[in-house]
């Protein structure tokens, strides 16, 4: 496959894109190359930014913390080479899940964004959901927010964002857009709804003026189905794009991640600078 | 008028009734009577809480820090006893916001939780809006939480509630409900979606199990219109009621605010437990 270098576009418009495949647990090579395939396919779509699943090298679905041992990479992974390999002559960036193996055979839920530089960062999910406890250990360090070409990308993983706590420390940090790895079983909700973690995102969006782009997971896993509601979300919290219903589903929006810098939302007011942390923390007196 | 007194119900259901009134800047005695006669009819629809919207003594659209000092109450202002005499014989519970004139003509725009045995708590808005900033002084204490009979109420006012730092605090402490009056200028929001400030109040919700009552108001005043959003939203963040179209617009929900108790979101998950604040502080190195 030949391809023109992608470069940064010099109007400042980022094109994120977020594939939404469809892991399997147990086939790790299978995995692999569905992720290279994605990246292929972004790239040829000219993707400044690519987002990818929560644990899109192992699936999700573990029947035990043995079995996910036997789809874990560590952190120097052939794979990553892989990935930085494919993305010489770019600018592009990915974001993508996996299941690391760290030293004395210890599993965390990570998210690594790599470059066409290398492996820029590995940050290990901090908030575990369900069952997830039983396989993983928590990451003990603060989400990254790297500065790329295109912008300050911060990284969270699916649960993570329901702690608003996640957004707004990115944000502080700087995040222009946060890009964030998921799994999201499919839940209900009522008619004319957006899904829950979708109105989450929105609203993490829109409180700390910043993108946010998720991608999430398709492809029914050992009965587990899934929101398939992988979106990207602009700086006032409204929904640019979600995932389309081609064979490869996809979403994609482009944005000036630069509109992210600027906080102020009335002659008077700031999103970040009218934080009040002398007033959040309220005494509890014991009953 | 007689009226039945009106207990809490056995059962735990509290009928939770926003009344989206119209207070006009200038009418100060005609503004509590709107007041009062909002009270009657929520007590006569036997409301459990009833939240009445941001400035309802006073209106909004000052043209003058003058101007609001001759439309302020202090906090002993015989209106409160006339609000608490008109509980008489009941265990509802009323919230309103109140142009508030303190010590040496400083004014906060301020709520007050009121009840037959008198006023229980009175909270200055801590995160001024706009224009707010050039009429009021910023309040300097965190947002109060009231055991009442029907539960534990939180208050918070309008803008408040757009920094996710305020429900969490609030939440932290114990509220099963926010009640929180509310001036929402109108805004724009793409077709099919909610107003912003009700999507940010959706994941408030939900990512604090806890119970949500914004009362709005109505009516153009010199010129500036209104979201006319009061909603009451479930602990899961899911509306359950709208304002009505009516002569008197409220919104009403019957609700169990004891489920606000339970945090737990699967076997594994607990909203408040989940929390990990060791890594919600990202160091950011100077450039």
């Amino acid at each position: 496959m030949t391809r023109r270098p992608h470069r940064a576009s010099a109007t400042g418009v980022a094109r994120i894109v977020c594939e939404q495949i469809s892991p399997v647990v147990g086939e790790l090579t299978a995995n692999l190359a569905s992720i290279i395939a994605a990246v292929h396919r972004a790239l040829d779509a000219r993707a400044d930014v690519i987002v990818l699943p929560e644990l899109a090298t192992s699936g999700y679905v573990f029947a035990s913390l043995e079995e996910a041992r036997t789809q874990a990479l560590t952190g120097d992974d052939p794979f990553f080479t892989a990935v930085v390999d494919l993305l010489h002559g770019t600018d592009t960036v990915v974001v993508f899940g996996f299941c690391e193996l760290a030293p004395r055979g210890v599993l965390y839920n990570s998210a690594a964004l790599v470059t066409a530089e290398g492996v820029a960062a590995i940050y290990r999910k901090t908030h575990l959901w369900d069952r997830e406890t039983l396989v993983f250990t928590r990451g003990d360090q603060p989400p990254p927010v790297i500065t790329t070409v295109h912008g300050r990308i911060g990284i969270a993983i699916c649960y993570d964002l329901e702690f608003s706590e996640m957004p707004r420390a990115l944000a502080l940090a700087g995040a222009d857009l946060l890009a964030v790895p998921t799994n999201w079983p499919l839940g209900d909700h009522p008619a004319g709804e957006r899904h829950a973690e979708i109105i989450i995102a929105q609203a993490a969006a829109r409180t700390n003026g910043a993108f946010i782009a998720i991608c999430d997971r398709a492809g029914l896993e050992r009965g587990q189905a899934w929101n398939e509601g992988s979106v990207v979300i602009d700086q006032f919290g409204w929904v640019q794009a979600v995932a389309s219903d081609a064979e490869h589903p996809s979403a994609t929006a482009d944005v000036f991640l630069n509109l992210a810098r600027d906080k102020a939302i009335s002659p008077h007011n700031n999103l970040l600078a009218d934080r009040r942390p002398d007033v959040y923390s309220i005494e509890v007196s014991a009953k």
